[in-house]
């Protein structure tokens, strides 16, 4: 079968890394003419309004999928007229608007940190005060790693955080001290079975993922799973889901979801039995689904701005280079890499190692201490 | 770095996907236009020995490599006279003709079957009955999985062996009454260093591999990693090279090397640390090499003819699904299983799993007791 992706960027085309081995092939729908997905399947390279186009896209494709969250719904609904698109629109709706997405959270009975709707100067101002901490003002559309976002610590700090996103719908959300930020992943079929991951503890940095680290057994791995299985369930959703969580001494706060695959779960590539990109694909094609058990201990650390020396890297041992072939630009992600092990002290041992290869560039690339 | 691969069949298309993670493109020479690989790159689809596309593929890549040992020297030596080509044209001399392959190995005092060169109807019978016994006829050039041989067990197999095979050069061998089929799998980088595989049991059937088992600490890994390391270094080898040994009494008997990645090296993509597919890459590169080592017991089985029914191969536990994306055909190799498991027993639990999905076609699938 013939898949269709919305977006061209690394996840597609590590899907379609995955997704080869399967009998499946690939069409990449992306404007860019860099789409590092391209030499994976066919490249069509055309906005994504254009009629003609997404006419073509949908004649040549069995099933379509995406690999950003950010597809406008009125072309996935289009798409889903003439072919099975896989997560549905429900999904990149409620995803799509954090004011949604928080609303959904708390329908379903999921604890969330304290918001405020934002439209004006006035509503900032007043919830700034009504939360009374630290709080952090976002765009509620369009917002990843860590952009459309500022920190609000206290009244001192509200004009220039207006002047950098007012004029657009905003949310303000209390900022909550996090003991870890933890992440689920889990994966429903056409059938409606679930599969979950083993719950990730991620580390960022200046709001991108640095470091992922899956945690067997960890204990707010049944909550997690449930709020987790109330969202996919809610939305009927068919794929891969993400689900980003903080714990706060021990409690589980939801904070958002991506429909789609996700960036702390690409250790499951050589760190699970079936990485997240083959079971995202497996329930796009009515597959069964795969094992998401751990193979052994692994993490993954993520390669911002440029790609460290890969022989240097490649040379490290048990560890996998993951170079998505892109152009080195600063807090852009050019790639990661896995490191396995057989204890959880030889993976720390591993994690230093290739960190210790990251070389800090101003703006292009840092280490993290993590 | 863009890496020219002559041949576009499933061993240059699990390349590709080993080699996209690594920062590496691929272009596939390849006049077959339904070349496996041809999603997974550019296809440059020509005869070989068409001097324009031999250009366009030289002038397009920075290192070259192949996925088949019937590629005529005579490109090899154009290619490498304007990029690095790896393995060399050597090892493609070696391979490519039956007779200087096992004169090479008693040079290096690897132990042969008892062979003539044959090139008449009078060698033949001279030679048949000098053995004495069960003796193979074999085609001196572009055999492979069984073809252009024919068994002799007595005289009276002489004529129609004969009439099926003369008028080419030949050799005839002596049968071994092997125990065992092994390979061993080996590659050697630029810089001279050399990893071993565990060695392989491999079962065939009518002269097509079905199942590879790689065998931890076998009693023959140290002497077959010896004959294999005195082949890459006489050879200068750089890559992966597989030698096919017999195992009779335990005594290791030398009978061919593939100067490339090899079908009974395709469990190292799950059940290795560093795939076969990517040490090659590496090797070709002037990469570090990576770990041969074992993760957990492994094997892989051939899909022959056609591929049994995709969903039922994933849904079964701790196995992988690979796909050619090749039509079916009557003896042609479209895909294959790799099954993972904790110990021994269960391995063989998984094998008997997958193999019961094999649908037993006449001349297009077969079921193997093994």
């Amino acid at each position: 079968m013939k898949i269709g992706v919305l977006g061209g960027g690394q996840l597609g085309r590590m899907m379609a890394l995955a997704g080869y081995p399967l009998g499946l092939d690939f069409v990449f729908f992306d404007p860019s003419p860099d789409a590092c997905a391209r030499h994976l399947g066919e490249h069509l390279q055309s906005d994504y309004s254009e009629p003609g186009a997404l006419a073509r896209f949908c004649a040549s494709v069995g099933s379509a999928t995406y690999e950003f969250e950010n597809v406008p719904v009125s072309i996935a609904e289009r798409i889903a007229a003439s072919v099975p698109l896989y997560p549905g629109s429900a999904a990149l709706r409620a995803s799509q608007d954090r004011l949604i997405e928080k609303s959904l959270f708390q329908q379903l009975g999921i604890d969330v940190a304290r918001y405020f709707r934002i439209d004006s100067k006035e509503d900032l101002a007043e919830a700034v005060s009504l939360i009374g901490g630290p709080t952090i003002l976002k765009s509620r559309r369009m917002g990843y790693d860590g952009k459309g976002q500022a920190a609000i610590e206290t009244e001192t700090d509200l004009p220039d955080a207006w002047s950098r996103l007012g004029g657009q719908p905003l949310i303000l959300e209390e900022h909550m001290p996090f003991d870890r930020e933890l992440s689920c992943i889990a994966v429903r079929s056409q059938k409606g079975e679930i599969r979950f991951y083993p719950v990730i503890e991620n580390i960022h940095e200046d709001g991108v993922l640095r470091i992922s680290r899956p945690r067997d057994e960890d204990p707010l791995q049944g909550l997690a799973e449930e709020y987790t299985r109330r969202v996919l369930e809610h939305l009927d959703y068919i794929g891969i889901l993400a689900f980003e969580f903080f714990d706060v001494g021990g409690h589980l706060i939801g904070n958002e979801i991506a429909p789609r695959v996700h960036n702390s779960g690409h250790w499951t590539i050589e760190g699970a039995y079936c990485s997240q990109f083959e079971n995202h694909l497996r329930a796009v094609c009515g597959f069964p689904l795969g094992e998401t058990s751990m193979r052994g201990f692994s993490a993954m650390i993520n390669f911002i701005g440029s790609v460290p020396d890969p022989e240097a890297v490649a040379g490290l041992p048990h560890t996998r280079l993951h170079d998505y072939g892109k152009k080195a630009k600063p807090m852009r992600k050019v790639g990661h890499a896995t490191v396995l092990a057989e204890d959880a002290h030889a993976l720390e041992t591993r994690i230093s190692a290739v960190n210790a290869l990251i070389v800090s560039e101003p703006g292009l690339n840092k280490k993290i201490a993590g």
